[in-house]
């Protein structure tokens, strides 16, 4: 296997840390007790807030995204209640089981992993339940395993629509610091979001951005929790601290990663995802390949997946690609396994970089031997540089 | 504040994480899928079995400590179940407030903050509980707020005596790989620890170590659960992966991290501590302060508490030392507050590290005018002087 | 100007240094006169033999390559010595103007600065020196301005053929450890090398290789000289240490560098800059550009230099790919100024980096207005899937 | 050997690396033409001067201090020029020998490797010298080898009270960032320094501080020299280049290392460098033991040799420390081998670090079975206590 240089982790997160990230996590860890510590707790927890464009709380779990959802369940929901989710792939399959584990009782809308939530059938579901038995609407913005976004927006509308009480909860876990996201705008009450995607770094640490609404809901909520209780937590983040041993290095870089996100700009950021997936569509479409998510509307910005031809092993193409040009793919999930691969084009990310991912997949592509069209590297480069020309006329005009 | 040169991270833990263990975690974050993960997993996962000393699988959560305490109770016992668990200090007492949370019937064996567990009185509770409504025995090996530590065998004949079928928990957060321990050899059930003290990490993982019984206990247990259920994780780990994303860079600190301790080789970790320990102690009595542990055989090896003479608070000693220092010290927990503070001495540490922790302590001591006799240090000196000639000779004997 | 992502540092050095090496350098500075320095010493001490492929001793200096071409001469030479030069491009004048300013008579065989230099011209010119007044014959192996290699085995029998005693020393900044260099079978007596090419480490060590017929010399050698001296070197060497302060954390990095470089094999690393030099050579061919070297035979598999078609000024064109693809390529230097630009190919790299590079530079020419004809990146794609293809190919007929 | 903790390394220099500067040198490394590069070249080039206290240039190479010894004598003086040295150690020792063999004729005043230079033998020798033959006075600010001071500012006058018009170089390679310095104002003509000492940095940098009088000494110099040319340097320095490939890496640190400086105040580094020799003192003293500086008024702050009794071998002493208790302490040299040995109280370095380093020179001598008195420890913490309760009187006086 090919080891060298610099390798190329183009799954849909984690993401490649960036240098300066990862050095200011290297750096001793301190008294989680002290008053400096105090000081960096409070940069965290209000930079956080301007990340998902929220005013209220952001509770920062050390533990993984995972944990994050099951955070957002138990604060505000009883045992047995009814929660709306939506099918829009194996995350949001996920999360379900686990609503399912701790004894909610979930209601599926089904979908076929090729979109995002339809808002409309949201809608329709909850006009129905004039009993207000649905405490919470569940749904993934950004469907890691297909690579389809649900407008979240267009969801708030549905619920307000129908005239419907229940709490809007939304997984941000591959879209956040990446795709556009307002929590307060939007009227989410629950956000949950991790470390190691757009925010750039190492997993480990997971959010729950949480509204008024929400947090009136914990107050009066039976669930049983201990770790993840935002009760116990609220008290010692007024003052910047945890109620127990907060993942010191990874808080370090997070402070460094919320600075690096606002010295760029946060619409820069989208921006670049966004060309970034255009670019790979486009290599995608001229390789003659079919892009997963078939609803335009819907593209994500953070990653593409795309479907083989009938025949062709996505995981054999994988190796392939891993073993001759040290680069990871995403791999397709559950139902999706064998038949899709995934292009991760988020976090710290360029044109370059993007151009190396894309002709890796190219390069792998012959060498699985599955059938394609040449060029798209090529179209992508294309597109890259009309950007690039388009952006630097556009610095010329503003200045 | 006087900030120059190298901080004193003198707290219980976390402790100063070795620059060899932060370089192992300051690289790129690894696709967490790959087969390469697979055999980091599988290194991380059978060596933390050799730092247990056990044979049955230990999990490793992505989590704090607090998580690893909640995954212990709620993958054994059902909501209800009563707990036997012993009031050592604020430890023992927040775990005993969680298993309130999550819906057990904890029993609280009172205690008075200046020892560790007396097994007869467990014993003696256990042969009162003919009917066996006890369904776990809970105890904290060293008790981080006090210093104290429970002779886990002991404790486990006790049971024994008893002829109780209770399951054994204990929390080695802040003893393994510091003070010798025996998941085996002690029949101990579950087995709860964290990263961020003997082990030498930065907070951000914690662990089960998990006997038969208790996995068996786990395949009728009620208590809900996803985040921390053993049997999600069982299936992934047998090929070294997780169920879902780990704290990848922390677990090549983790694999750094039981190769040093090998290195050095347990026991001998066992004994520096052991001889920092009892030089700290050496230093506390010339100084004619009262160690808080009453009970000279259950000090601890990893941490030292001292409490200040009636009068004088022990936060306003502990920011002297830390504003003229540069050393953090423990503050003493809930009814300690300010009576007490705690000298760290457990993980990356040597005698000249100690030597620099006590000074600081007798320079601190003072600056804060409490009234002491000097000579502490020099007393440490002493002993650790003649065990050093002791050594030297062994060297050479053993030759 | 666009700095999300990973900078692609594409000039012909200093090179993409790897996080394994940058860790490696990345800990405590230890005492120089310790003998755990000692073991460090030998041990790269012994190493760079290993890289010059050289029975003869490595003089390690704690200075950039320019440090190691005046210690090649002040150790060699006396006062008024005539040397033989040959002009292959800037660095090669650089040097022949040092030899000046320190005292040397220079005679500068002329080059054309696209190809390596002449072994009959070498050949002639010592015939002509029948009283052997030639000191020292000194050529560049890979000039890193124009991407030229000289090949030393023809120079060494040109110098035979002529039975001429002159010393042969040879610049090898930019080839070593990336193009095929074998010291003692080549009758090389002083070869010149630095740190920071295909030794993947910052810049900040160069090297002296010396031959026994180099060491005879230098005994009798009445230049001027402290810091390079090598007698001074010597006797410290011997045991690991250096007569002044050696640049420390730079060893450790050396260290690791040759570990790696024998981890992958020397001539594994040869053939991988060989296939990304051809690589590149198609693509800048099928952008219908000229490369610099026009001798097919002294093509350089560090570097490749690119002239642009006249009226068009290649900074403005390197400028171009800094703003808009956070990449550096090389600039041409004196003479070829504006003229050419240089893309470097060496050190830790691989594949996909070279597409995220050529990738650069084809839509760096379309911002920047040169004409060219696209597919440059498709043509180098096609070949290196091509050589992937034979490389599984082989790997599997070798099992 | 006992390697675990810290290690604490004591000799005079390179000092322990603060984790700030490890890591800002720990970043990939850059275009040394780009320019980026160019910002960074004049923010430390015009940073030095603020640290040497001098408005004219500073030359810094990528090389280590013996290295700027050698530019200073080859930018300003001509072969066979008489130059004026000072007998003060080793390293005094090693400046005159190199003045020989790089062709100068040095004089070398004796001193007794106990004291600093005497001003006024300089004096009465410069009187003598009628004709002007000196060209240049050489002096060793902080003699490393001893740990003795010469007041420059003494030297000064000397020079001026002869009326005589030799050049004034000081070497401050152990003094510079510790002790205080002002070339402009003591009129120094070219001050040398290097990077592993005051200024926290590995080795591997050094530098030559300039006057305007040693410029012009420098338009007429005739000595050979290249890589150490001043007059090369001088042009690209302008806008921050360099002219043949700088320490990349290195440079960042020193950036890092000239803020770290400032955010202290070079005042209060000074204040602490002599509150840490105070302290050492008082420790050796107490001890029973000699300080190898016979004039008080000549005590170095940034190290202490001490002398062993007749008999006992410094080495052996070292050697036991380091084995025991994991500190390098600096040797003997050349003379005072076996009979002195030196401690590093310089560079990131606060009072426990100076406990503990002074404890394991107490317990080092208890094992060597060195004859002393216990105390020494003691003392010096009684010391740092009252200069730590002077200071807090006097921030509150401040106030």
């Amino acid at each position: 296997m090919r080891k060298q240089g610099r390798h190329f982790l183009q799954i849909p997160g984690p993401t490649n840390v960036p240098d300066r990230i990862l050095r200011a996590m290297d750096l001793p860890t301190m008294d989680h007790r002290s008053p400096e510590f105090g000081e960096l707790g409070l940069r965290v927890l209000n930079g956080m807030k301007t990340i998902f464009k929220c005013s209220g709380p952001v509770f920062i779990y050390p533990a993984s995204g995972t944990g994050a959802w099951e955070a957002a369940l138990v604060n505000t929901l009883n045992p047995g209640d009814h929660v709306l989710m939506y099918e829009t792939g194996h995350f949001s399959t996920l999360w379900k089981s686990m609503a399912l584990k701790i004894g909610l009782q979930p209601e599926f809308l089904q979908g076929d992993w090729r979109s995002g939530a339809d808002a409309n059938a949201i809608e329709n579901r909850l006009r129905d339940d004039t009993a207000h038995d649905i405490k919470a609407v569940c749904v993934v913005h950004n469907e890691t395993s297909t690579g389809a976004v649900t407008p979240i927006d267009q969801v708030r509308e549905a619920i307000d629509a129908a005239g419907h009480p229940a709490l809007l909860m939304v997984d941000t876990i591959s879209s956040l610091a990446s795709i556009d996201y307002r929590q307060d705008e939007w009227g989410v009450d629950v956000t949950v979001g991790g470390s190691q995607k757009g925010l750039m770094l190492p997993p480990g640490l997971s959010f729950n951005a949480v509204s008024d609404k929400a947090l009136a809901a914990a107050k009066t909520c039976a669930s049983m929790k201990a770790f993840w209780s935002w009760e116990d937590m609220a008290g010692p983040n007024a003052t910047g601290f945890f109620p127990y041993t907060p993942a010191t290095n990874l808080l370090y870089g997070l402070a460094e990663a919320i600075d690096m996100l606002h010295e760029e700009g946060l619409e820069n950021v989208f921006a670049r995802h966004d060309r970034h997936a255009e670019a790979t569509r486009r290599a995608v479409q001229a390789w003659g390949l079919e892009i997963l998510c078939s609803e335009p509307n819907h593209y994500s910005s953070s990653l593409t997946a795309v479907r083989l031809p009938e025949g062709h092993d996505a995981d054999a193409f994988r190796k392939a690609v891993a073993e001759n040009f040290n680069m990871s793919l995403g791999n397709g999930l559950s139902k999706l396994a064998g038949r899709v691969f995934r292009i991760g084009h988020l976090g710290d990310f360029n044109d370059l970089m993007l151009a190396g991912t894309l002709s890796g997949v190219e390069m792998g592509l012959e060498l699985a031997a599955v059938p394609f069209e040449r060029g798209g590297v090529q179209a992508a480069l294309s597109y890259l540089a009309s950007e690039a020309r388009g952006n630097a006329g556009g610095q010329e005009a503003a200045e």
